[in-house]
């Protein structure tokens, strides 16, 4: 097996873990998803078929091209919102891991119109600002899910080059450079949610935020030891092995 | 052993896990109880004889006329409440499932002014309006509980043709065309409060809720592939096996 | 070995199983303690030495006369507060079971004006009426704990003929005619807090509570049936053998 | 092996302990770290690698000079915070243990102007004052850690003579004279934020909190045992063994 076959099933593996993560810490229920890019391909990624994430086995993981056409079906049935993996993925060259979850403390930061802001070190990765997406405004009645490349697309363009997007009465969607890192977010963007929540009961919208300074510092040093150690103990409370990140190969 | 026999079996077996999963996830305490139609005769239902949703065997399902007399009691006691059930089966023939529960954040929205009202995707299975009936208006001071076909009559009338109805002091009572949907809007009805009473603590009432359109879109298009997706996660959470919902066949 | 030993044995592991349900059921965390009368003489009870509940052997339950003085003590460390439990059984000859904690959610309803009252049906145990002590009133500052014969006797009268008594910044004193109906009416008298907190957040004060009437009715019909229903979960739940209430015997 | 080798592997075995107990107990997730004081040496703590803390071992364990500097590092990686311990160390020559944590009810009092005050008698180990240390005004924008000597000399200057120092955006910091009083200290301020939050949602600041006298009579009054009995069902939940306090002996 080529050095680019062992790569890309370690990257597989750890989709794998990811999944079960998502379940372990209350990011997904039944419902929820986490997509890679291709690593030697910019123009497919890899998604489960749709099945709850703590279930999901490697046999699970389909490739997909970005408009959602899977390469090689098996007659797995796709998540039907695969469409916002694919829509980003072509809109943001810089995205490698996308997540799409309902987590309960995010909720009613998109259906109020109070801003999700971090106040928490921990939760910068979700970046100064979270825009919230209706997809009522341009599809109007609909069952809320993104189930074409066009309404992917109108989500993209809400996300812009930020990290997260609030979809308003459905969930979010957080986009990162790195699996480990789009965990790392989703994970504390609900802790962010939740510690906002009970701040705002104390003294209502009279808190202090980081500063965009802040912001930019913590997003800086953040390093990818940081993320591991985050990751270890989730990976381990999943009962999945901890393996340290994969070194990036070249698919040749 | 008929086809019909087979499929009564894999009925029963799936109610045993329906139970389970109640007690699983928080639906139901030591109280509470879900049932099912007779597949081959609606003037009968299946219920559990009273236990603790969690404890519940196959030996403890019992079978009851409407009127909530046991066809063969073999000494087990049965629920108190099994008017709920029976007097809904009368009135609703679309009806297949019933569950009953005291699921925690559903009570404020029954002993408050403020109406519980979809908002998220995923709970619009609790349909446009739930309304409340309060034993009180018409019985007094009772016990709260529903011991009697009046009771259950007086209850089914307040249900209409809705898909769930609060019980003022008590709980709800949530309907549906199978056992495992039954579930599923069971599970959504209590996150949908617990994300609205969050919502609230945010703003007050100026909530976005879903429209009724998103609902009718969103209840149109949940296939049963969506609720076998959540049931196969809950029913090994519980430790159950997870079995495909079982195909119909006649009684004859 | 007599018939009453047999009695008293089962008693006691009753009480063991009680200690462990506290602590899984989050009534109690390493403190709170849950004792019987001598069910063969009014003058003494039983009490666990001073550990946690959900740590509690047989050999930790220690006999003691109503003034707190252990019978054979073993050199075992008795709780600091065992007079919140002989001070309660001298008042009040119909009680049989007395169960002390700081269980989470009733804690602010001792340090606010709010009085804690049930609003559900499972809840109405608890009574009417829920005092609240507060030892500043008559013993100024001290530890809070209740450490002598003369702190529990105004204790006791603050409970007067009630089934439960709050105590400010401490937590919360049950009563009850048997041990089962003790914890159950421990574990629903913290399951109505959290849930009068939610309501509170919706509606302020405006909460329709149980009628004075409703609550009679409820424990009038509320049969030791019911109160097995939930202990069997409970003990299963906190890894315990579940058996039914032992019969009654004399002691002669 | 002298004496002093085995209470130090006993204090040593007790550190991985508390780590563990941080972990279960939601005071720490993958972030948060405790350490003790060298017991032979004042210039000296032990604090683990840069890990999660429900994963250390004791080879984890890194000795550290008061200025951060590891004594034998063995390629490990410290905690970028490990100056928090050393200057309060410095500054405090009563401290023999420090916890920094995030624990999540905590963060609202430290961004929001309502102070944190001990309403529970459980909680009284916090203090009368709970000093807030904001990194920002000394600091400017940083990634809120406390990266060097100087920002720990800051911090500890905030804490003073108090036990414990919140720290805007960021966690807290818990002192105490011995290793589980610190761990005690930490889960139940933890606690009280949580209990204070739900006071507060039903009557605002109109809190009945403990008095001067009343929190220096519970701190005069709680002895070793107390702390034990908490220890021990922490221990055991952490699937730890439980071993009673070590005996202090002296370095010679």
């Amino acid at each position: 097996m080529s050095e680019f076959s062992n790569y890309l099933e370690a990257k597989l593996d750890e989709l794998v873990t990811a999944n079960r993560i998502l379940g372990k810490e209350n990011v997904c229920d039944a419902f929820g998803h986490v997509s890679i890019r291709h690593p030697g391909r910019n123009d497919r990624y890899f998604l489960s078929r749709s099945r709850a994430p703590e279930r999901i086995e490697v046999d699970d993981l389909m490739e997909f091209a970005l408009d959602g056409d899977p390469i090689d079906q098996k007659g797995r049935t796709p998540y039907a919102e695969r469409f916002i993996h694919g829509a980003i993925y072509a809109r943001r060259p810089d995205v490698q891991s996308v997540v799409h979850n309902h987590s309960m403390n995010v909720i009613p930061f998109g259906v109020t119109q109070t801003p999700i802001k971090p106040l928490l070190h921990m939760c910068a990765s979700m970046g100064c600002d979270v825009p919230v997406w209706d997809s009522r405004d341009k599809f109007g009645d609909t069952d809320l899910l993104v189930r074409s490349m066009e309404m992917g697309y109108d989500l993209a363009d809400a996300l812009g080059d930020k990290r997260a997007v609030l979809m308003r009465g459905h969930g979010c969607t957080v986009v990162a450079k790195s699996l480990r890192l789009a965990i790392f977010a989703s994970v504390y963007l609900e802790m962010n949610a939740e510690i906002q929540l009970k701040s705002h009961s104390l003294s209502g919208d009279n808190i202090t935020f980081l500063s965009a300074g802040e912001i930019e510092q913590i997003i800086g040093s953040q390093t990818s030891f940081i993320i591991e150690r985050a990751w270890e103990r989730w990976a381990r409370r999943a009962e999945r092995s901890y393996d340290p990140e994969p070194n990036q190969v070249d698919f040749d």
